[in-house]
Formats: C-alpha cells, sequence, structure tokens
C-alpha cells in the first residue's frame, strides 16, 4: 500500500490531491486546493505555496509524488508565471525525500478516461467514479487527483512489470 | 552598510553575486555561478539550486536579495523551463526571511551601463570597473553582480528620498 500526492501547480492555485494505491485498488484520502494571495509579492506568494505544501504532506504523509506538466501554448509570459509556480510545486516534495513523477496532461487524461483527447469535464466524471468519497470542488483538485490516479497505474505497472506478472 | 545578493536564474547555470552598499559606495563580496547536473531529474536539479543558495546565503549573510526578470521571447516550453528555475530562486531568499526584489533586464543595464540597450559585454566591463576584484569566469556572475549593482542604487535612492537629501 502506497500513499500517492497528486499535484496540478499553479501560481494562483495549486491543487492537490492524495490517494492510497492496493494493487489494483484506489483510495481517495484527500484533496483541496492551495490558494495564494494576490497582492503579495512573488517571491511571498511562492513561500506560500511551499509552506502549505510542507503542512499537507506533514498530515498526510504520501510516499511519492506526482506533478502535471501543463503544456502552455498562450505567450511565454504566461509559461514563465506558470514555470514559477511548477518549479516550487517540484522542489517541496523532492526536498521532503519524495520520489518526484511527472506526466504530460495527454499522460493524465489517458490513464483516467482512456483517450488523451479528453474534456475537462470527462476527466472529473471519471475521478468521481475512480475515487468516491472526493468532494472536488474545485477543477484544480480534480485534475491533481487525476495525476495521482495517473502515477498509480502507472506505478503498478512497474510493480508487476519488476514481478514478471506482465509483459513490457 | 547593507550586503546584497544578486541572482541570475537558470535551470542550467545560476549566476550569483555578492556586493556590500554603503552610501554611494560599493564593495565586491564573493560571485560565482550554481551548475545543476543535466543527468538528474528536473526535480533533484532545482533541489540543487535550493541547497546551493541556503548555503551561499549561511557563507555571505546577505541582508537583501535581487533577482533578475529575463524577458523570454523565445517558445512556451524555454519561458516554462527558466519559470521553474526561477520560482525556486525566488523562493530561498523569501523563505531565509531577506526581501526579495525584481527586476526587468533592461533596468539592471540601465543602472549598471547607463542605457537598457546595452550588450551583454559593455555590462560586464562596466561590472568590472564598478567593483574592482570580481573576477567574473562566467557571464551568469557577471548578470547577477549587475543585478546587485542595480538593487543598491534604487535601494540607496530610497533612503536618500526617505531622508528628503533628493526630490522624487
Amino acid at each position: 500500500m502506497v500513499r500517492l500526492l497528486g499535484l496540478d501547480p499553479g501560481l494562483q492555485h495549486t491543487g492537490w490531491g492524495v490517494v492510497e494505491s492496493s494493487g489494483n485498488r484506489l483510495r481517495h484520502i484527500a484533496d483541496g486546493v492551495i490558494s495564494t494571495t494576490t497582492d503579495l509579492s512573488l517571491a511571498d506568494r511562492l513561500c506560500q505555496i511551499h509552506r502549505a505544501l510542507n503542512t499537507l504532506m506533514d498530515l498526510w504523509k504520501p510516499d511519492e509524488a506526482a506533478v502535471e506538466h501543463t503544456y502552455v501554448n498562450k505567450n511565454p509570459g504566461a509559461a514563465l508565471k506558470l514555470g514559477q509556480a511548477r518549479g516550487v510545486v517540484l522542489l517541496a516534495p523532492a526536498l521532503a525525500g519524495l520520489p518526484v513523477a511527472e506526466y504530460q496532461a495527454m499522460e493524465v487524461k489517458r490513464a483516467v478516461v482512456g483517450t488523451g483527447h479528453a474534456e475537462k469535464e470527462q476527466v472529473a466524471e471519471m475521478v468521481r467514479r475512480l475515487l468516491p468519497g472526493a468532494t472536488l470542488k474545485r477543477a484544480d483538485a480534480s485534475d491533481a487527483l487525476a495525476v495521482a490516479i495517473c502515477h498509480a497505474h502507472h506505478r503498478s505497472t512497474r510493480v508487476a512489470l519488476a514481478k514478471g506478472r506482465v509483459s513490457a
């Protein structure tokens, strides 16, 4: 049994979700959103994200983390902004000694819905079905749980491969 | 007298420079480059940057930090990559309780050379003149010292304004 922390980074809202994975079974543990205070400086907002991540890792004690790699097709300014939050989101679990996996948005959709071109609402619907008990008050938390589910699938495939139960 | 840490973020190379500012006088204290191991994961490379920043803050005990805000006119992928390093570079001094200022590359050039359109080599030449003793083995360290110089100028103007010695 392993606890996985899924993270969907953003400067304003960073979604997070914790699931427990045991073989092919998944259980919802907790989810939520870290929101930063917009009138603080960028450095202080990044501190808010860092401290909130440390608090929730202390509370939920995940064994591994997985972070969504959002493809940014907007302007370089938006990409820089997202990157700043993403760097801090990758850093906190790594500093805490957790292995940190990264998944492209398309991989996450494929793992959860079955197709890399699923709509956001389809992903949320599948997360609700796979994880009864998830409140999903915000889309960011749903995306974070989707990343955790994706990591659980990849992980159990890797474990099964290592045990020789499936072929590559 | 105040010690200022200038930072020029990059995932592969983050330049840093420490200067001491007292009124209009500037003194070079130290400079260098934090380089990350390219075959490590992104999260581990961000940890390397974070830990190196903490080590050099412990060693040189700066009072304030200033970070260059590089304008990225390349593709969003490059901006996301730079942003990740930049987020971690902004975070470390803020977590250590230092005020963190940000300056656009043009502001830095204007403060050091007198024009926002100066070439990289002109900036390095002026840094060498303003800070005898700076070794500037790499351009990243020179850029970081330029940010520290820019912050020193803005800071002394603010202090003078507060004392009523100059008008706005």
